[in-house]
C-alpha cells in the first residue's frame, strides 16, 4: 500500500512537473492571486517582480483622483504604480471600492504592456489584448454564468450567396430550445468597427446577459444571431482561411452598402435553418456604433422584415448619397428620407436609440433624433461614451422590451 | 461633396480614436509585426520597446544549439535575446527555418513574463498563457483553417444525473451535419490533468485537423463530443458559476472512478440529442494523458460501448484497486485484468496506443503493452515527450482509421 501511494505522488508530480515544463509555464509565481476581489469591493492587483521593475496599471475602473505624482495627459490612459510589499518580491495596487462592473485591465512593465499572469481571463479589442474582472453584487451579475439553464453557443458557418463566400456566424439559441418543437423569434445583433462575430460574445458578454434576462423571466427566449459584419471577411482574424494576423480596425467596404445589401443571405440561412418565427414581428436587429448604423439601414432598407431596431451608440451618419464615394454604386443610401417615412409608417414596435453624453457620436445622434422627430422611438441618454461598458447596459436594457 | 468627404474622415479617425481610447490600447507599434513567417520558413519575432529593456524569447521551436551566452539549467526552457534593430526602438529575434508545425512562445521583459503584444493569438494551458503561431507547408496545414467547409461547434450544456449537475461540452458537428438526415457515428475526445472541454479545441486543433481530414476524404464524417473530465467542475475555469478564478493542475476526484462511473449520461444525452449511430461500431473514444486513463477505463467498464479506443501518451497506471484510497470507493479499478480481457474477447476494431519515447510515461505504457500482449492493438511510438505536438499528431492519425 505505502509502494502503491509513493507511486500515486511521484506519477502525479512528474505528471505536473512534465507537463508545465512543455508549455514553458514555470512559475515561482503560481501562488499569486490577482486580481483579488475583497468583500468590500476593493480590488488588489498583484504580480510577482522578484527584478523590482517598475509596474504600472491601467484600467478603465481608474479614475483622475487614484492618481498620484503621475503625468496626465489630457485624453491619455490613467496610470497607477504597484508598490513593494513586504515579502519584496510581490508588487500590489489596492483599488477603492468599485462598483459592479465588467472591467478591464493591462500592467505595464518599464513601458511594456504586460497582461496579469495570474489572470487568465482575457479579451480582445481589435488588436489589442486586455485581462478582464468582474465586480458583482450588482447589475454586472448579468455578466456572470450563474446557476440556471444556459443556452447554446454555436460557430457556425453559412453560404453568402450574394458575396459568393462561406463565412461564420456566432448563434445562441435559448435553453429549452433543443427539446421543444417551439418557433423561436431572432435578434440579430451586430459589432461596431474592428468586431466580428465573437466581439459580442466576450466583451458583450451577450450569453450571460441572454441566460440571465431568461432566466428571471425579464427577457423573452430568443435566438441571437451574430454575424460578421465586415463583409470581406470570411470569419474572425485567426479563424478564418487568411491564417493568423494581426486585426485592423478599418477595413474596405464596412459601411458602403454592401452589408446592407447582402443580409438577406443572412436571414434568410437563419429562417432556414432554424425553428424561428418567420415574419416581422418575430425579428430584431440591433448593434453598436458601425452595427448600430447597419441596423439603421437594414431595418430600413427592408422595413417589412424587423420590428424591433436598436441603435447603440450609433453612427448615424447623413443621409442621402452619403457613402456614394466608392466603386460601389449602393441604392442603399438613396432616398433616405424618404425611406425612414416608409419605416415608420409601418409602426416598428421599438426603434430603440442610446447614446452617451460624451460620445463622439453624441451630436450625430442628436441630429438623427432631429430627422425622425415626431415618430414613435425610445431614447435613453446614458453616462459615459463609446464604451462596451455602455454596449452591455443597453443590451441588457433592450433585450427585456422584444417581443412582448 | 467636398464636405461629405472630410466630415467621412472625420468621423472615421475619431471612431478611431475613441475606440482606441475607450480599451487603453494607444500604442506607437501597432505597425509592429510578430511573428511574420518568412518565406524560408524563418520567423522574426519583433517587439517595441523605446526603452530598451532586455527582451528574451522563449519558444518551443528554440534548441539548444540556438541558445548563445545563456545560462543553460537542465530541463528549464531556452531563451534567446531580441536584439535592437537600426530604428532603435524595435527588437527582434530571426530563427532558423522552421519544420511545419504550430509552434507557442512568449517574451521575458526583465524577468516577467510578457505576451507578444502584436500577436493576438493566445492560448490558455492551464494557468499559463502563450502566443502561437503556425509554420505551414507541411503537416501543420491541418491545423489551419482552409478554404473547405466547415463543421459547427457548440458549446453546449447538458444534465449529468449521476454527478447532479449541469454540465457543459463541446460538441463538433460536419459539414453537412445541419442538411443531411443521416446518423452519425462519435468519437468520444478527452483531456488531461489541468484541462477542460475547451482544451482540445484550442490547443489541440480538433476543429481544423476534422474539417481537413473530412475534405480531403480521408476521415469519415463524424461527430466529435468533448466533455469536461473533471467532474467537480461544471465547465472550464471562467465558464462556470464559480466565475473567474486561476486554474490549477490538480483538482479532486479526476482520477478515483467517479469520471468512468458516470460516463453513460454523457453518451446518454449525445445519442439523444444528436442524429447518432447508437451502437458499438459508432462510438470511438479517445484521449490524451488522464484522458487516455479515462478513456482506458471507460471502454474496459462498457466493454459493448466503443469499438474504437485511443490512447494518446496515456496514464496507463497500475491495475487492480490502484486507486481505491479516497473515500469514493470505485468498482472501476477492480478486477481490471478480468475486465480486460472481457473487453478483447469482444474484437474491438481498433485498439491504439501512441506514446513519445521521451514521455515520462514511456514506462508505464511499456507495462501496459506487456499486461495486453497477444491482444490486437495498434502501438505507435513517436519522437519527443508529453506534449500537444504530439496529440495534435496522434489525433490526426488517429481519426482516419475511424468508422470505415
Amino acid at each position: 500500500m505505502k509502494k502503491t501511494i509513493s507511486f500515486l505522488l511521484l506519477s502525479v508530480s512528474s505528471l505536473n512537473f512534465s507537463m508545465l515544463s512543455a508549455q514553458e509555464a514555470i512559475w515561482s509565481s503560481n501562488d499569486i492571486i490577482s486580481p483579488e476581489i475583497l468583500q468590500d469591493n476593493k480590488v488588489i492587483f498583484r504580480i510577482y517582480n522578484p527584478t523590482n521593475q517598475k509596474v504600472l496599471l491601467t484600467g478603465d475602473f481608474l479614475e483622475v483622483s487614484d492618481v498620484e505624482n503621475m503625468p496626465k495627459v489630457q485624453g491619455s490612459p490613467l496610470f497607477v504604480e504597484l508598490k513593494q510589499t513586504s515579502d519584496s518580491v510581490t508588487y500590489e495596487y489596492v483599488s477603492k471600492p468599485l462598483k459592479s462592473e465588467l472591467y478591464s485591465y493591462s500592467f505595464f512593465v518599464n513601458g511594456i504592456k504586460v497582461n496579469d499572469p495570474s489572470n487568465v481571463n482575457l479579451v480582445r479589442d481589435v488588436s489589442s489584448i486586455s485581462n478582464i474582472f468582474i465586480v458583482g453584487d450588482g447589475k454586472a451579475e448579468l455578466y456572470k454564468t450563474q446557476s440556471i439553464p444556459h443556452g447554446t453557443v454555436s460557430k457556425r458557418w453559412y453560404s453568402s450567396p450574394s458575396l459568393n463566400m462561406e463565412r461564420r456566424m456566432t448563434v445562441y439559441t435559448p435553453p429549452g430550445y433543443e427539446e421543444s418543437n417551439k418557433n423561436y423569434p431572432v435578434l440579430y445583433l451586430l459589432h461596431g468597427m474592428g468586431g466580428d462575430e465573437d466581439a459580442w460574445m466576450t466583451l458583450g458578454r451577450a450569453t450571460q446577459i441572454l441566460d440571465n434576462l431568461i432566466a428571471q423571466g425579464k427577457a423573452e427566449p430568443m435566438i441571437v444571431v451574430m454575424p460578421n459584419g465586415n463583409v470581406i471577411q470570411e470569419a474572425a482574424p485567426g479563424e478564418s482561411s487568411l491564417g493568423f494576423y494581426k486585426p485592423t480596425m478599418l477595413l474596405p467596404k464596412t459601411m458602403e452598402g454592401t452589408m446592407e445589401e447582402t443580409f438577406p443571405d443572412i436571414v434568410s440561412f437563419v429562417d432556414n435553418n432554424y425553428r424561428t418565427i418567420k415574419s416581422k414581428e418575430g425579428r430584431a436587429i440591433a448593434g453598436l456604433s458601425m452595427g448600430g448604423f447597419h441596423s439603421m439601414g437594414i431595418s430600413r432598407e427592408y422595413p417589412d422584415v424587423f420590428d424591433y431596431v436598436g441603435l447603440f451608440s450609433a453612427a448615424t451618419l447623413p443621409s442621402d448619397n452619403f457613402y456614394q464615394k466608392e466603386a460601389v454604386k449602393s441604392t442603399v443610401y438613396e432616398d433616405v428620407n424618404k425611406k425612414i417615412e416608409i419605416q415608420f409608417t409601418k409602426n416598428p414596435r421599438l426603434y430603440y436609440i442610446a447614446i452617451g453624453k460624451d460620445d463622439f457620436l453624441y451630436q450625430a445622434n442628436q441630429d438623427y433624433l432631429n430627422k425622425i422627430q415626431g415618430k414613435s422611438f425610445v431614447y435613453i441618454e446614458s453616462e459615459g461614451g463609446h464604451t462596451w461598458r455602455n454596449w452591455r447596459d443597453y443590451l441588457s436594457d433592450f433585450v427585456p422590451r422584444l417581443f412582448k
